[in-house]
């Protein structure tokens, strides 16, 4: 009977839930509304329905459980306070989700079980050192030193998308202000691009969207066809996410960072400015040590095999 | 046959020699000149003759050697580039003294040997993750995560002293500007003090002494007897590490973090006003968990002690 490992990626909207191999293998893939669900015991319900007939579908035998959750918690198991997520409180999924199947189940942040994902079928397979970012909605991290997964002393280790970059600066959802975030996410990137719009005095085509249509696709998009506005976007992202880098480097010393997500995925445009301003902003220790790369998982497959991926890592 | 480990504190002056046993006491202290050595290679014969000689005197079986160095690099074992060090280069002292004893051999930089201390013998013994930040001449730290030293894909994890916490701050030793360490070591205090002293419209008693005399310890002084200026430097000095640490926060997500070194000794002074900026500038998710103390390692006996808990650590 083939080993299989379920992966749970739960998000805001939806929750992708599949099986994998421990080659890294999509062998079975659904989804289910997440906000359909008002109780959170029917969510669990339907995510324990789904898991048992994928593994009888595909006639695999189940190793465990791995779920990526925004504020999900390593040690404890549960999503804790989960702003984006219909259900309050602390949900005990893990333990939940152990007793169904008397299995491993291993829960993480989104961002921890990308870098997971990263060390075991992406481009970190021969690293022990590298940091993992992801560019979305929010900015997330998931940070590998000495070949271990940091958690920390209460599983949140690796928020780097809050470290305060600007003192004083923009405005954060998490209450405070100058977070990397605020600057660095696709939300970020396009209060930068409205700022830009106010203040330039030469014409832009981002003028031609309604403001509040303006995404970082779009900006990427217009960026790549000369807008000099837009490009001043992606200047202004990368010259404050490159010193956030090299301020990263200075506490776990890696080999490579990173960059997954939908701005990521702007290649050279994202990529050459950030390099340069991590590099300009480096202690000497680590100047041209770390390679800045491009994430090798594939974008809608990273979330659920780095959830799967967790299982494999655990069982190794 | 009592079971030692030699330790070895290298400074840019003096090189402190002795041999611990396991519980952390300290048999046998040596100092050596540093300087006095213009070549590397008598510094370490002299290091070798001493080290032998303390295990004779203690009837000692010697199970191992562990170093602090400025730029000490755990995995080559080697001193790389140390300005502060007379011989220039990259020295392998591990290894010319793991030839010398045919023992294990552990070489590092202080900070991350002070760290292994407190873990090993200080406030830190309970503890899996916290972060050991030393004051001084610089700032130094080592980072526990998980129950290990971080060491990074170099060697050179746990810089966070040249962390830029002001963009475009102050000059900073290593080339670049606003690094932590030009604010909260013990010169950046003194430059704090005389940038108040010039800016002040009112009275100090720090105007007393000539500028090039003001050390972080009269700046103690003068404040615990009410002096408006040297309190501000403790307030300013603290705003900026307690900035810092919140950050750090983000990254390993420490139980605590142990301040060692000439002004962490001011108590109160320093710690309270640190621990509430730590606290104004802490993520939510990190807010009032992280205890911030002081190293419970003796301030003479931290260097020695740290360097030989390496051995300790290693054969554990």
């Amino acid at each position: 009977m083939k080993k299989a490992a379920a992966g749970i990626d739960i998000g805001g909207t939806n929750t992708v839930i599949g099986l994998t191999d421990e080659a890294g293998r999509i062998l079975s893939e659904s989804r289910i509304s997440t906000r359909e669900f008002t109780h959170e015991s029917e969510f669990t319900k339907a995510l324990i329905q789904v898991v048992r007939s994928q593994a009888d579908e595909t006639q695999c035998h189940l190793e465990g459980i791995g779920i990526g959750a925004p504020n999900g918690n390593y040690f404890s198991g549960s999503i804790e306070y989960a702003p984006n997520l219909p259900w309050k409180g602390v949900i005990p999924l893990a333990a939940q989700l152990e007793a169904a199947f008397q299995l491993p189940t291993v829960l993480t942040n989104d961002a921890n079980a990308g870098a997971v994902g990263e060390m075991l079928y992406g481009g970190a397979k021969t690293m022990k050192d590298f940091i993992f970012i992801t560019l979305g909605t929010g900015v997330g991290s998931g940070i590998v030193s000495g070949g271990k997964l940091l958690y920390g002393h209460d599983g949140f280790a690796g928020e780097i998308g809050h470290v305060i970059v600007e003192k004083g600066g923009r405005p954060c959802g998490c209450g405070r202000k100058g977070c990397l975030e605020t600057y660095a996410s696709a939300g970020g990137m396009v209060k930068t691009a409205l700022k830009l719009l106010q203040k330039n005095d030469f014409e832009s085509r981002l003028k031609n969207y309604p403001p509040e249509a303006i995404s970082s696709k779009i900006i990427y998009n217009e960026a790549l066809k000369g807008d000099k506005t837009a490009l001043q976007v992606f200047e202004q992202t990368a010259e404050i996410l490159g010193f956030a880098l090299a301020n990263s480097a200075a506490y776990t010393s890696p080999e490579a960072i990173f960059l997954f997500g939908g701005p990521a995925e702007a290649g050279d445009l994202l990529f050459k400015p950030v390099k340069r301003s991590m590099e300009q902003n480096m202690l000497n220790l680590y100047k041209n040590k770390i390679a800045l790369l491009p994430s090798k998982l594939k974008a809608g497959q990273a979330a659920l095999l780095g959830a799967a991926a967790l299982v494999w890592n655990h069982i190794k």
